[in-house]
């Protein structure tokens, strides 16, 4: 896809980890920050990824290790999707062309990567958490490195950076915040807080009392000149006149110009040099900055694809079926238009849920509540106790935020919040930190909950219409991140009956019994174990929650062999449908059942087939274990 | 207990519902509120329960009832246990000495219980994020009805707090947040938040302008008065003049004295009809005020026994063993002494933890970070990154509310922060809004994490010496609320063999295999099996994760049942149990396996026999299902 060749980078090359950077003179710094820009550009058209967030921070990264002792001075990137950067400069730039790779380098920060990554991030809004305790455990041990949060405004959001700019402002801990300014996360920020950022950035309230004095001087005219200032100097204590930074017990430094390392530098010893307690030093940025494409892009290429550097045409992968994403919003739609108290709430993932279509449809009906699962969960069980229907739109990953949300405002009173959770099981490039592999297990877990999982896309635009139509407490529908199997699609969806699931195909020996997209493999496995002689049921469980107790009765009392498909952690479907077997003693009798999870590890990022293929979830991984239920090792073997 | 009659309250007598409290004249409510006052005591020191915050709200109560349209205006208490005045007030007079027992009234706000509770709590912070989607229904509908939320100062701690006032100030909807500050939660308020409600709660910052206005004018002199005064009105809007609430786009007013209702009913009625945006009245109020014992508490009996209303004297249930909570205490004390790295991180609940007293032995290694639970983790987690050993104390329910951060920054990077889990179980009088139900399920599903639970007390202190010891990533050890069985403590613990249980008895037929405190009724049923003909082994787990799978695999191998008891839902230590033995085969040839685990509902409060009873995890219930699993209804149809 690349049109150009590599960028020379004449510097950068002389730079593989900070300390070579330290030996630099403070002059060459420009022209090194560029080089690292270009190299950025390009390894990132090469392989896709973040890149907005990166570029915005390019002079930033180079200042705060030409700056600080780093990997002794702790580092700590909130989010870590702006980190390439850091990772070129950081010994890892060999590597870069590997990002979000199978077996390549992570889209974020990670401790096993790098010493120069002492906190791992993905989700946002940990960092001045995690510094603080570097920072405390420091002053335990008597030690006098730095540590540095970089958070960006709309992290800003989440009620966690909160909780800890206020224990950092008690505990007076010598802990150094950047804050990284750019109006923006991933889609256009919402909220007060960003409202407020934006006045100080613009300088009009941080410069305030310098202004007033002005003013006041001004107005009143020469002669009241000292008279006043003193004045000012005077009352200064009395007044609010501190930011919201300055009131959480934080020094208050800026608001300086991200880009210009003439200002960056000076600021950033100061501090190293001085600080004594907590610091906030707000740098305001331009995300996608110095990159034509991205800077004129609205979303500033938050993520992209590989694109071409020249022009910034990205690749778009030919898609044989819409995205599930995409079924979602436009089914929510479609049944929004019928029924005014459906309303949507997102936590700063318009574009991600597909709330922003709906947005455009019902702006009024659609509300973003910034980087905050917590109140967008609890938020949706207000507007659910006024009879409204509320569609909760949150990653299965980011839905863990609002667990206790979930328990204690939602479902101990059964409010009829509908949970829409998008990126439900292997999420490919983004790795670990994003995958969804527990939803089912603490959603199932819950009194009164209706759990369910879409096979594919027609599915998910039945469930949409289930939730619409499911008053009778909460329920939640998953489904997976990328396109939909290419199933023909209802005209509209219809309500599912609550707690029975779907016979695919009928079959003797072998029942395999999956919930959610790896009913595909599953009816796949079927064919190969049918004509391997093993006649097979496939079932489509659709509920996790109420159980098809029906049909799964029948399953077992029917079949020699069960195994259950999910893709999910144990604790969920499966372990559902074992206690459900044990306690009406329909494992008693000799079933061999074999519940299929996904692994008891952390999965790093790689293509999803091949993550289905290593969990052995895929239609391969499925016939192994029927046959290794059966005691026959292989195929071959049997025959 | 009680040493006196019950009061005279001829006024209140006359008020059944809010609607009773309007009709009378304004000059009789200090009456009424002081018979109001004096009704509670009586009630709870019957009862038991939370005092203190309902003493510091009884004016407010009675003025927002009389000033605001309830039900159809929304009330929202925060927390909801200074809700018992609002109670007496609102139709549950008659039944407020049932309060938090079996049957009666819940201690918390409860939407099953009256209209007047439009929305239930007990976990804090979650009442602005509930109002403002009340709010915003209201708006969709047409509605014009008022939505009253309020909250402490503690609860403003919390993050999520922080998320709904960031929205609340951006969505501009009209909805009325009371900040009721008594400078205390549970303990001693914590953090920067606390510190700046403090200076507001004083006059300084807020009357500030006004007080800059005139220290000018009196410094310069008469003749610059109007002058001055311009300016500062024309200055006003380039200062960070405003308090923090006016920075998220609050309307601020107060502070005002909450007990003095010749001050509340103008404020109230005055928001009522002129409010068009969101609004912030900050009230002071005096925990425990009116009640001489609770007002010179420490902690303002905030919780407290059935109580002697003339003395105060509180009535303690005699103890035969030490609480689970003062084990934990005093074995991390002595182990701190031996070891300086490790520190302990409570999130606002110092004394319920029991770190109170590991804050009295080591102050400085004693992190109380406040209502925040999500930063409690991170800290934690960050702690642990610099080599520190973390115990975060957090109660079983109250960890939901940081769950991703258990897992993605602790789990994902086996970052080896050791969580204390009080209250695991049941918790009695509290009921379902505490029972510490799904831990077990939502930690043992995570990659790498250690889960424990402690049979006795002496457990516990193995365990929390075990979790010292272990570095290999995470270790959390549960253990419930109330007191240990009377076993002999050992001097000191010893660290257990990470992963494997214990046999505490052998039989041949039945195998019970428990995981935590349930242990005692499972030795019990032994004995009585064993008297019914039916030899059976009973194993304490003690691991939910990693499972003791030569110990499990042999009892199902040599037993016709096996019965597996834990105090936690399903998808926890049954559901791990279930999967090994699945994928192991050991189910392949007709062992009757009955996971008994908490019912499918969410429990009101009653006496923990009581619960156990019903839920079928005490000996009987064990007994039974054993007879049920062989297929005899009762011992006497086997006999």
């Amino acid at each position: 896809m690349n049109s150009k060749s590599p960028p020379d980078t004449p510097l950068l090359d002389k730079v593989s980890v900070p300390a070579d950077l330290r030996k630099l003179p403070e002059a060459d710094l420009p022209q090194l920050a560029s080089e690292l820009r270009a190299e950025m550009i390009d390894a990132v058209s090469q392989t896709g990824g973040h890149l907005g967030a990166g570029l915005g921070v390019v002079e930033l990264t180079v200042a705060i290790h030409y700056v600080f002792d780093t990997p002794a001075d702790r580092l700590i990137w909130d989010v870590g999707h702006q980190a390439y950067p850091h990772k070129i400069l950081t010994g890892r730039r060999d590597r870069i062309r590997t990002l979000r790779q199978e077996g390549g380098l992570s889209g974020f920060t990670k401790r096993d990567e790098s010493e120069y990554d002492p906190f791992g991030a993905a989700h946002s809004s940990t960092s001045i958490s995690a510094g603080l305790g570097m920072a405390v455990g420091r002053d335990l041990k008597g030690g006098r490195n730095n540590v540095i949060s970089v958070i960006g405004d709309g992290a800003m959001s989440a009620g966690m950076a909160y909780e800890a700019l206020n224990n950092a402002g008690a505990l007076d801990a010598r802990l150094i915040v950047i804050l990284n300014d750019n109006d923006m996360s991933i889609a256009p920020p919402s909220g007060a807080m960003s409202a407020y950022l934006a006045r100080l950035a613009s300088g009009r309230t941080y410069q305030g009392f310098r202004e007033f004095g002005k003013k006041l001087t001004s107005y009143l005219g020469k002669a009241a000149d000292r008279a006043i200032t003193r004045a000012v100097e005077h009352a200064r204590g009395y007044v609010t006149g501190g930011t919201l930074f300055e009131e959480m017990g934080f020094f208050h430094i800026g608001p300086i110009d991200g880009h210009n390392l003439e200002h960056l530098i000076p600021v950033l010893k100061n501090v190293r040099d001085n600080a004594h307690g907590p610091v906030l030093i707000h740098v305001v940025t331009q995300k996608g900055k110095g990159y034509g494409p991205a800077e004129a892009a609205d979303d500033k290429y938050h993520g992209v694809g590989k694109f071409d550097v020249i022009t910034g045409a990205q690749a778009k992968a030919p898609a044989n079926a819409p995205a599930y994403t995409k079924v979602f919003a436009e089914s929510l739609i479609q049944e929004a238009r019928e029924d005014d108290t459906i309303v949507a709430v997102t936590a700063a993932m318009p574009g991600g849920t597909g709330l922003d279509l709906f947005g455009e449809a019902f702006p009024k009906r659609t509300f973003d509540v910034g980087i905050a699962e917590q109140h967008a969960v609890t938020f949706a069980a207000g507007l659910a106790t006024e009879g409204l229907k509320p569609f909760a739109a949150i990653y299965s990953t980011f839905l863990q935020r609002a667990y206790d949300q979930v328990v204690h405002d939602v479902a101990i009173q059964r409010l009829p919040v509908r949970f829409a959770i998008d990126r439900a099981g292997y999420v490919g490039a983004d790795g670990a930190t994003h995958a969804g592999s527990f939803d089912v297990g603490y959603l199932a877990m819950l009194p009164g909950f209706t759990v369910m999982a879409a096979a594919d896309e027609a599915e998910l635009r039945h469930m949409v219409r289930t939730a619409v139509e499911h008053g009778d407490g909460p329920i939640a529908f998953r489904y997976p991140r990328g396109n939909g199997v290419g199933v023909d699609m209802p005209e509209r969806g219809t309500a599912l009956a609550i707690g029975k699931g779907r016979i695919m195909r009928e079959g003797t020996k072998v029942a395999l019994l999956s919930l959610g997209t790896r009913l595909a493999d599953c009816l796949t496995a079927a064919e190969e174990l049918d004509a391997a002689g093993l006649s097979t049921t496939v079932a489509d469980a659709r509920f996790a929650k109420p159980l098809d107790s029906d049909m799964i009765a029948r399953l077992a009392r029917e079949h020699e062999v069960l195994i259950t498909v999910e893709e999910g952690s144990v604790g969920g479907f499966g372990s559902h449908v074992l206690q459900f077997l044990a306690h009406e003693g329909l494992l008693d009798n000799g079933l061999k059942v074999r519940p299929l999870v996904l692994p008891d590890a952390f999965t790093d990022q790689a293509k999803p087939e091949s993550m289905y293929t290593n969990a052995g979830l895929d239609s391969a991984g499925i016939v192994r274990a029927v046959f290794a239920a059966l005691g026959t090792a292989s195929r071959a073997a049997r025959a």
